[in-house]
């Protein structure tokens, strides 16, 4: 295989345009393989290896700066750049991330997991290289979709403004992680109508026909058009942002990557290279269904069989109590930020078209949708994944939380996240949320106390943010709707010797830890804003101490509310906060991590021991 | 005088072209008055007058919806909807915001104070119009300023997508609160001179030349141009994204404005009106420095002459240590989203103007701007009003705080900051910074320390916030950099008995609280982030009680961190927090916030009296 001998981008440099295929070939088998085996983020990888092969062909990494925005299409990059071998660890604990990490490789220009960083990281690294009298390329990669985000937009802006040296590669997959919405993408879909070519000088024409077939019938389909080809398609909002434009070209034609690229790598200022990609490419059933092949389970890689998903997913559940709770509330409508199959809504998105609506990768935007609904007499709920959520932090606290406005976040992926790492994981919306005045915070400890929770919220009239974990939970049958009075506590099991407090996750952990303790007090302590100020001020004065868990950081999470609470009303029990320490956690099994954190039932054993309650620590 | 007939926008029906010229006329004499007398957003109100005026002809508020992107230019418009009488109260205690608020008036379709919200509002407003299938007209009108910021674009970019019914408004007046930057401004500045004008129809050409004659004067002007004057010109990026574009047209002439008002105010779709004002229009000084008359203090309306403000602020002092430091370490880089004059940076931005950079009303850009720096070796200060940062919450986690990056936060505005508000109040940062690994927070009590910490922060190596409060500070002589060891508190008045933690401004009134009780302990506790953990571990294990003060939310403040740290030592000391409570505050003098929210030295003093100190209450 070529790429046994391929142990970094400079050894890609002198290859013939036939070898360079071959590589393009081989990566696509090994990535194929890669996820069948483990997983992984497939189609947008499988999309991106023409693209990326070239990009190190004809640039000089780590020197000049590659930047993958989201970073979950650079698998090709990583096995590229001498992380080949450890290709099968990705996503596993101590083993690659799924993700470019700055820490992970010198190859790797930005740590990221969120959508459209790059360019602001892309224009910061410019000032940096001409304020240090330096001379490298920056090239960032980004896709169609991480341009819905405003920051992306934002950052063209100022990068035409300033006109700095940098290349922009728009990969351009007509996807983002659901089908991408917005009127850019729409104008995307004309200007590759359209096809048109610019800023290619008249003597690479030549050469270029020759060199490329499918690029050569484009040359001539352009002249029969009407439009000029060589001019720019009308009302093209990046050249109005005054930066170059060029393309669309085809992201998976190798010898137009290369020859394109080669020809506009030192133009000054910013130029952007539309490339035309698909997601999937070359896997049949990943084209067919790249939004199902985004973040791919293992499977067989010539069928694309997997087992089928056990169980039924909190999002599952957030889904189905949607559909019903908008048959009994006319002014119900739901809210994603490109997260309809992660959040659980595809049903609901068919059952109720006109009460549904996604705003692309713009969670701020998505915030504030929401809020203009709440003042026209709408009861919104926006579906947000905890980590997403702090993209529209500002937007929950300016404008929702000030007027008191109903509407209403469904927190997906609250807590360790496992295999997205760092980036990823939701261990802050506590925080973050419980300062602002008028929010509610509720955390379901299973299905049935989750729609409670999601009806008792259309009742209740102001902000409320319901948080359940990734993975699996219970499933009940349609019509299930237990009472629950808001705001209130749940004694497990009552006790004045020692007291666990804890909801959502954290709770299971809890009862696994005590199953077998009648002494030990327990208390599902699922609403984490307002506390249940009754049950825990008797707490307080009863209990001999009190342990508190959360899946959430300890710093200025449930624990600091307990101990908050405490403080005022002058109660001085012993109080343990368990809690994920203050600390960045990579990928793993969220078992695993949890177990690091000091948050599982075994942790919970060792602290009620060290607390003198009679245990065996083994569970 | 006309507008005493005016008791809402229903009298505004009726008038003549002369009559609303009239109404304009006094609007702005009444808006000039006010400003002089209590201050104000005098330009930007100035500018809008016949804006608004028109918009109250044509439209029918409150049943259609008007939204003030930031809503700083909308005194006419409280004046014309039943607020005249309240309008010397305005930013005062128990008097008018100065923003738009739902609260407030029926006719404030939001509520405001930061940028670019309001087209995601009216996308939410128009969703709900047509789900609950009612038929209202949605106009927001936003400033060129405000389109810098992300989420409006992101917004447009949806309302294209959705198509749905509403008037945009740019109100185009070259100017953010700083001088405009962006590729989108200077795009405008073509359209200025292109000027041409779509979308009226043939039949009512002929009266808009009858009506309005500079708009005779750009049709006939047009006309003799090389470009089809009803043609679009090329590259509208509004346009690219499915948004109808009509303009521009003169935002002071009142025929204009109302004649295609009229005109367009129906049409299917999403419509953009690009509207040309004058920031300070018909107030020769405000014209002339419309920066300056931003935000007006009170002043001679006839001259412009204000009495010199007084005293030195942390804002200048900031400025001031950047020069210093800018000369002893090349790698320094300021950045500041469109806050050049309020952070203090105008002659920052003179004398070191390569290595300054404004990136727009762009928090979330501004601090990843900063990590792409950070990244390729310059050492960035980001200088942000503590309220906006929470616009770049999680760039700040993402982009700066998982890779540890030497990004140095300068937080002006911590703490309550009076007349502008809730939505304005600094009071979250703590809470949603510390839960952040690798961030350090600092709160400096007075220059010398603040230029310590600055010092410190570029020596440190990871992030770092430090966060001052509006206001005046000491000044100390260039060259004064104090030692101070990093993450250190400091005795000021060392004791066993009840020991007060504060820091920056909530120190203030600690050391007045307790100057004349040489018994009570008080610690400049300026690391709130780490703190410092053997002197908190040894007052925790000696002192009868602790006082925290802080000038924050109590809910996850600095208290809070107290109190973890506590617990996890296992240590029960009686502790009062003082913070501000869960609520949000309306404007008024800080004094009186602080004293209302239970923190300032007659607070501390109550507490000190109820935890046993023998002191007069009454300071």
């Amino acid at each position: 295989m070529l790429l046994d001998r391929i142990n970094g981008p400079e050894d890609l440099k002198n290859l013939t345009r036939e070898e360079l295929s071959q590589v393009a070939q081989e990566l696509r088998q090994e990535i194929i393989q890669v996820c069948a085996e483990s997983g992984g983020h497939l189609a947008s990888s499988l999309g991106a290896v023409e693209l990326i092969t070239a990009l190190h062909h004809v640039f000089d990494s780590p020197r000049d700066r590659l930047l993958f925005d989201v970073g979950h299409q650079a698998y090709a990059h990583k096995i590229l750049t001498g992380r080949r071998k450890q290709m099968p660890t990705i996503r596993k604990e101590g083993g690659l991330s799924g993700f470019t990490k700055v820490s992970e490789s010198e190859h790797d220009a930005i740590t990221v997991g969120h959508a459209s960083t790059s360019l602001a990281n892309a224009l910061g690294m410019a000032f940096a290289r001409d304020a240090l009298g330096q001379n490298y390329n920056i090239v960032a990669v980004i896709g169609d979709g991480s341009l819905t985000g405003g920051m992306a937009l934002a950052a063209i802006n100022q990068i035409g403004y300033q006109q700095k040296r940098m290349l922009i590669i728009l990969n351009d997959n007509e996807m983002s992680i659901s089908e991408n919405v917005g009127a850019l993408n729409r104008y995307m879909r004309t200007l590759q109508i359209q096809r048109w070519f610019q800023d290619v000088e008249d003597a690479g024409k030549k050469a270029l026909q020759a060199f490329s077939r499918p690029l050569a019938q484009m040359v001539s389909r352009a002249k029969d058009s009407a439009r000029n080809f060589f001019d720019p398609a009308s009302d093209n909002p990046f050249k109005a942002m005054n930066v170059r434009y060029v393309g669309p070209i085809d992201g998976h034609d190798l010898g137009q990557l290369v020859y394109v690229l080669s020809k506009i790598k030192d133009l000054e200022g910013p130029t952007m290279l539309h490339v035309v990609t698909k997601k999937g490419k070359g896997l049949e059933y990943a084209e067919k269904d790249p939004i199902k092949w985004h973040g791919a389970v293992p499977h067989d890689p010539k069928t694309g069989t997997a087992p089928a998903s056990k169980g039924y997913s909190w999002s599952s559940a957030f889904g189905d109590a949607m559909i019903e709770l908008a048959k009994e509330d006319p002014r119900l409508f739901v809210i994603t930020p490109a997260m309809r199959e992660g959040s659980g809504l595809v049903k609901y998105s068919q059952t109720h078209p006109h009460r549904y609506t996604d705003v692309g990768i713009a969670e701020d935007v998505a915030v504030t949708v929401g809020a203009g609904m709440a003042l026209q007499g709408l009861k919104p709920v926006v579906a947000i994944y905890s980590t997403f959520l702090q993209r529209g932090f500002d937007q929950v606290l300016h404008d929702v939380a000030i007027e008191n406005l109903p509407v209403i976040f469904a927190i997906d992926r609250g807590g360790m996240v496992g295999a997205d790492g760092a980036t990823h994981h939701g261990v802050f919306d506590i925080a973050y949320l419980r300062s602002i005045p008028n929010m509610s915070i509720a955390l379901p400890k299973d299905t049935s106390e989750m729609r409670a929770m999601f009806r008792g919220a259309l009742k209740h009239g102001g902000p409320v943010a319901i948080r359940y974990p990734r993975g699996n939970t219970d499933q009940v049958a349609e019509g299930t709707w237990p009472e629950m009075e808001w705001g209130s506590w749940e004694w497990l099991n009552p006790s004045e010797d020692v007291v666990i407090l804890a909801g959502g996750k954290a709770l299971e952990y809890a009862r696994k830890a005590v199953k077998d303790l009648p002494g030990v007090g327990l208390v599902n302590a699922r609403f984490v804003k307002p506390l249940d100020h009754n049950m825990l001020e008797s707490i307080g004065r009863t209990a001999r101490a009190i342990i508190t868990v959360e899946d959430h950081q300890k710093m200025g999470g449930f624990g600091s509310a307990v101990l908050e609470f405490l403080a005022e009303r002058g109660l001085t029990p012993k109080v343990r906060v368990l809690g994920i320490p203050d600390q960045f956690f990579d990928h793993a099994e969220v078992s695993s991590i949890h177990a690091q954190a000091g948050i599982d039932a075994q942790a919970i054993r060792t602290v009620l021991a060290e607390l003198g309650v009679d245990v065996p620590i083994e569970i």
